[in-house]
């Protein structure tokens, strides 16, 4: 085994960390502050898109993509240390245009979309003109258990007709976002996995109504706002549905892999500053004639933190690693243990570092609450711990039977 | 030993979860919804105004309060359970007039109160028609360590002059809030534990300003409103200092057992309440073919939980008997016992209701959220689990002295 | 609630400890050094006989039978002190003629037994002339789940006829153990709790073999001694099914209520004692300049211990108030809740306290590595940790349906 | 970064696997039950013997060293695969030459010995024809802190004079032990780590006796044997003293670096061996009509298991890489923190183990109480738990300096 990073990961490493040191970090406790200041819905403030401009000058532009001429062709592995920075900041993702769902909606185009697809939306997609939506998850129903979608996308002639609720869509409260994936029910007798459709839907098409924004935690998430959104007898061509009815869990599968490693590899990102500011508060702050660090079980605190990052890391660079190798079929077990490791690693250090910064951990003063929810989040969001850790036992069985 | 409730005990506490159950559960989300929906700071509805009109007729009202006339003489330990079942409301509290920081403020006026304290404040302090706020925690030092102390309270000829910062000063943003205990630094050579005094402050005195309302996770936690506050220069005649300078951690520590016993039984109600409504749901949605209970470690944790209420119950419930019988000093261990255990449990509880709800237990649809927050709150408030587990110990090391 | 004791329990706890202390105490380190340097199987020392004449002739006997005259008369919530106290040391127990599983043999043969049985059976067992023995489980089957129980009480004519393999049968290798309570199946197609029978067997029947005693950790628990028992056409009259044939589940049910009562006290006075062990280590020894137990998260440790001892006891002494005043089937969840709670709380504070120890910890220098393995079997003995954590959940949501 | 493993390490991990599952496993469990009915201590078999023979023949032998022409020159990292084989066998590391603290005292005698220390010591090590033990930690101190080291290495003269007591020193009680490495104070006015002196005890020098022989939970370890013993005015050549006298800790140092890696290796293959013997019997053994593993939480028990052990195996790796390129000074973190994972999984998934085998587990039928004590044994060996993690504290924060 070889730990080192390639040449050309660390030359992308070095010019992204010190592009959201020295661009995004500075600006972002006001960034938060002036939007909370703001009335109404989510918000993006000009600085983004001036960011955006820049890093996409910088070559620092969809590096999640491994597929040239949309990338630079950096495997999923060469990225992932990318991702991790980008973890750092919850602004940073939008400004490297590497931010879900849009990482996974382009994917989906470039692997499954039909060439019309493509040339309608891709482009957009790909400059950061606009952004876009996923909707799979439903309220109604069990969603941890994708085969219960109940929402539908009947085809009937030359047409596909999509009927119910979604919610949890992430990016939905955008301003930008435009075009919205959405997966529904076209056969209900066909076999258990090909009975779903992934449909092309144009955000201001008729009969779609985003319901309200959901908070989480209390907070709405800005800028990426995720949403209840109702489709009501939504009308579309046919050529709006994604390489055919009935092949949504399939793409689905394929969309998830690289998702999933972005995704840990950010939340690591995320909480290697939860633990920076809980090492920063401890130095800090005294009580009991000593700094905060050195009271009780707090250097306890920090080893295991170092540890449970560390691991995690590695664990997350080898699901990397085996996708690229061996695809997302051969990396499926490796892809739900980082979707189960990483965010509850991120969930105990983040409050854990609220702990040690007392009342002000609770507050917006510093971003704990947000790291918090977060990871919370993401202990449900593309399914929860539950499902996983069943996926992963079913695959150990498997070496049994 | 003995474990059934005293007949008086009984007979409240059906009285108690009735009244919760029949007046304050149904109109609760409907109460949250519109406090939401009000633009600007902390808001209380008419409603709250009626339901203690009502509770106050049914002699619901005070329980909280030992000493006759104030109240109708229960022992902490009688007055426990009906606390739990207020804990399965945020508003019960409040209706009952048992809510803190009101209820320590009581009691510290009764037991440490000049006569012309007792006779400006309490009167509408017991009848409810003012609120109160307490002063004690400050932004600018760590708090854990109450010694750090740094705001004053400096006595001037006939005056007290105060100054310095406060912050999660529960109450505060409450539109009845109208008096303030305030705890500063007097006398910085004094012995450790007789340097600060406690005074009365009227809110609206000249120098008491309420700078800002500190979210926790992301939400204002009305109606009760935790507040950042700054006295400056403000000048009070010597009497608003209650039983002489120096004495406020002589008083702080009378002060915080009761209160603690109610925080801890208010815990076990709310942890009750997230218990319910994870099975709840859990029995209610299925994936896989079964209710979600029946899948994976769903029922254990429903073990896990039963058995830590329980016993967290009756380590609380031992507390208050033991204040009772044996004063505070000889519960101290216990009270700090329980100061740990209640949150951490509703906590852990909380999570796991959240998780077995999937997205909705992120949103407000349900108060998972809000139960979390509280929880989290009262792993710091009136001291962190570090510095309870360390007197804790401390005390235990005590018997091999 | 009143969590003193009754006079008369404090009185027998005042002269069991002082028992304990003065006489069991001082000489239970040679008593284990001796039986290890003997070859072969369970030895029990003439110093057991003396001090059980001792403990008799003080009226510190039989202290755990509630029914007069066969005890003193004390509830089971009156003997749980006792039997913490007797948790303290390995060999108390059978001083004081309160050792498992003769107390619950007994109670079994007082409530469920014949006048013939009785009289054979209990004057001996009583006077702790004889010790027994209780064959349940069984090797070749999951016996988490008793109706596996396959080895055969099989009814004929006036014989009953017994065939099949137990194990962990406590107290077989005893060298004063002379009768065995045997439970078998004897109606295969009957309903599912009324297939099985309880037979008294003499160990030395033709048929009854001790195939080997079973180690618990490399140890062999002595002097109970668990061991592997295999019966042969055991043919014994039918007189010596108890209660008449098919009965055996009604009759474990009643019997193993007080038992685990016993058991989970005994085990708190073993978590009591451990602690002790770990702080003394913790203050004798120094490293980096301190004595170990100012170390690290070595405090916490201790609170945690603290509060997860007075949880347990508490929650013990409930579910033995709730048999005392509800009956065995009022007090189902209690007892489970306390059969996972305690021996798992002794297992995590002996392995801390090994930890403090260092490598002392993991020699029999010390009696933690008995301690652990004590509680390591408690957490399978009577039922696993699962198999109760499930009928709680099954009895909680119960309250749903 | 690259996680395939080099082609000469797959073909020695294939030969080395192979070895093991043909030659080895078939005859351990037969092994152990021979030497358990032996009488006194420590016993090696013929068996042994022969096996060595076969596997030196097949080149797979002092795979551990790095130095050519001693080893094959196999990296750390290369070897650690190995290592993690033969720890699925507690019989195995001997036979391929590669056991402690045999491996740990060849490396000190190549990097530090004397031309003579090697002549008279190495090839009888290398060929596998004696073993040696390691004696360091010390029965009336703290060994944690190993500057607490007060056994004597006096230089009078021309020569060296041994006195003091040691203790858990491995090896010493396997029959062909022959050669001590023993550490001592030389210069207690010495800056710390200069103080103390390593030296070659032949183990039949006057003064050395083997005390007694230390059980771990109740077992002796064998063939390996961890003893305590005493030197007594042993008197020795001062060329017995390995680099000089004061430099014990530096030699220490280096020592322990590679060591960790075989050991955490190892463990990490015995905790993949407690999981398949988890998963074996929960396939095998039904309850409530389902595979036991179909259970409550068990699937969730292996989900966890398999995450640990990718984790702790990532981990490992990526240390020995590290020493690999960095050398011991770089790695200092990453051994520590290997240190502390590998023992605390197999401790737990040992653990879980013995819980699904019920009672068997708990006896010898299993390896499982040697796999739990073995894993215990480690957390404490080489240094605690809480040694480490304050290392790995103490290293974050030197970031923040």
């Amino acid at each position: 085994m070889d730990f080192s990073l390639s040449e050309r990961c660390q030359d992308y490493l070095t010019r992204v960390s010190d592009f959201i040191e020295q661009e995004i970090v500075p600006i972002e406790a006001d960034y938060f502050a002036q939007i909370q200041q703001q009335a109404g819905n989510c918000h993006v403030l000009p600085i983004i898109e001036t960011l955006k401009a820049k890093a996409k000058a910088q070559g620092l532009w969809n590096l999640f993509m491994p597929v040239e001429p949309y990338g630079v062709g950096l495997t999923n592995e060469e990225y992932a240390p990318l991702a991790e920075q980008m973890g750092r900041s919850f602004i940073a993702p939008e400004i490297f245009n590497c931010n879900a769902p849009d990482t996974g909606n382009m994917e989906v185009l470039i692997h499954y979309g039909s060439a019309e697809q493509k040339a309608q939306w891709l482009p957009k997609l790909l400059s950061g003109e606009i952004r876009s939506a996923f909707c799979m998850t439903e309220p109604d129903v069990a969603s941890s258990d994708a085969t219960n979608m109940a929402a539908t996308a009947i085809v009937e002639g030359d047409e596909v007709v999509l009927n119910g609720r979604k919610w949890w869509s992430t990016g939905i409260g955008h301003p930008q976002c435009e075009m919205i994936i959405f997966m529904g029910l076209s056969y209900p007798d066909a076999p258990k996995h090909q009975q779903h459709s992934m449909v092309i839907v144009p955000k201001n098409a008729p009969g779609v109504k985003v319901e309200r924004l959901l908070p989480v935690f209390g907070e709405l998430h800005e800028p990426y706002g995720h949403g209840e959104v109702s489709f009501t007898n939504v009308r579309l061509p046919k050529s709006a549905i994604i390489a055919g009815a009935g092949r949504g869990f399939e793409i689905a599968q394929g969309r998830l892999g690289p998702g999933r490693i972005h995704h840990a590899m950010r939340t690591i990102g995320a909480a290697e500053r939860a633990l920076e500011l809980l090492i920063t508060r401890g130095l800090s702050r005294s009580a009991f004639g000593k700094p905060l660090i050195e009271l009780g079980g707090n250097k306890d605190i920090i080893a295991n933190a170092r540890m449970a990052i560390e691991q995690a890391r590695l664990l997350t660079m080898k699901a990397a690693w085996t996708i690229d190798t061996q695809g997302i079929k051969g990396a499926m077990s490796a892809v739900s243990q980082i979707k189960v490791v990483a965010p509850n690693i991120l969930q105990t250090i983040a409050d854990q570092a609220i702990q040690i910064h007392g009342g002000a951990g609770l507050s917006d003063d510093f971003p704990l609450t947000m790291l918090f929810a977060a990871a919370r989040m993401l202990r449900l969001a593309d399914g929860p711990d539950e499902v996983h850790r069943a996926l992963i036992a079913k695959l150990e069985l498997k070496k049994y039977a």
